[in-house]
């Protein structure tokens, strides 16, 4: 498979999500531009970045939505379970692990850690929260891959290296903390104060 | 000033967050290409981002970061307090309550809203909920322009048309509903099961 770029596979997974809601409404089949209207993009860059995963619509039927859903899913969601630990567990590190409970997912957080002893060994949402001490074991022990980090920012650099030492090569940073991370690792930064700005912004003007 | 595209405000946000970590460290001029370097972008990307909010930098002395810095602001930044609410006080919302008051920014969350009557009334991290009945009044007086969305994803599209009814313009959205509202209001979606998807899909490629 030819390389697939970030922002693709961040597209395709969004087109996955709206084909669920379209088809929760009954539909069968789509077309490239209903899919780029819901999206504010355009109908040439939904057919391209569909064709990068190998599939074509027709232009008399456009795409078949559970064709399309499956196929997104064989290149997206890994066959088996995998497990993923997130670091930090105050309010936003609940939430999270409340939200990943709910979720029809493959990735499945297996674990909590912060260094509040207060919080070592409770069970939130199903998730057991271990001292960060644990973390090489733990990590070691599940083959984990994946993690969240919630801390606060200035723990967050260090975590994040720990991480990376006990076999983590994808992160997801929740941290106002610009991580500096060897270029293999694939970080995504989620910075609601960021997002928050932006829509500031353009309240102001609109 | 020639429309900016959001893109180019979201980078512009981000250049800001990463300058401030470059003047933390002592720096005092950069170069487009450390920006560039940093956020795995292109110099040239920088340069035309920056050249459309006015700024250039020297060839040979590059951009001084506390000027860019202060141009930046006086761009995004409102230059009074801007009151945000947020309906949904869940872990999540809580979270971002916690957050916000954390950070040193004009926008402010001066309200929360729920429908559970034992949140009502109730003051996390300095703001007080309302019943989802207030929200009128509240938005009304307040003149409240942005509203954060962090109900379950079934309340969503209902919550936001009544937020856009009543004055606000601007919305940050938690749930992992896709909302369909006029093109004329600005909508931020964080969806954090998508960037999760997306690392766990590098994680595996890598």
């Amino acid at each position: 498979m030819r390389k697939i770029s970030q922002k693709t596979i961040e597209r395709i997974i969004i087109y996955r999500k709206l084909l669920k809601c379209f088809q929760e409404a009954g539909e069968t089949q789509t077309y490239s531009y209903k899919i780029a209207n819901m999206l504010n993009t355009k109908p040439s860059q939904v057919r391209r970045d569909l064709m990068e995963i190998g599939y074509s619509g027709s232009p008399a039927h456009g795409y078949n939505i559970e064709e399309l859903i499956k196929a997104i899913t064989k290149l997206i969601d890994s066959p088996n379970a995998e497990p993923v630990v997130i670091v930090g567990v105050g309010n936003l590190g609940r939430a999270i692990m409340d939200y990943s409970n709910s979720i029809d997912s493959n990735l499945k957080i297996i674990a909590g850690f912060d260094n509040n002893e207060r919080k070592v060994n409770k069970v939130f949402h199903g998730i057991r929260v271990f001292h960060i001490d644990n973390l090489k074991k733990i990590l070691n022990d599940n083959k984990v891959k994946i993690a969240i980090i919630t801390t606060n920012r200035e723990s967050a650099q260090s975590v994040a290296l720990d991480l990376i030492n006990f076999g983590v090569n994808g992160i997801l940073n929740f941290t106002p903390a610009k991580l500096n991370l060897p270029s293999s690792i694939i970080v995504e930064n989620i910075d609601m104060l960021v997002s928050l700005e932006k829509v500031a912004f353009f309240s102001r003007n609109i």
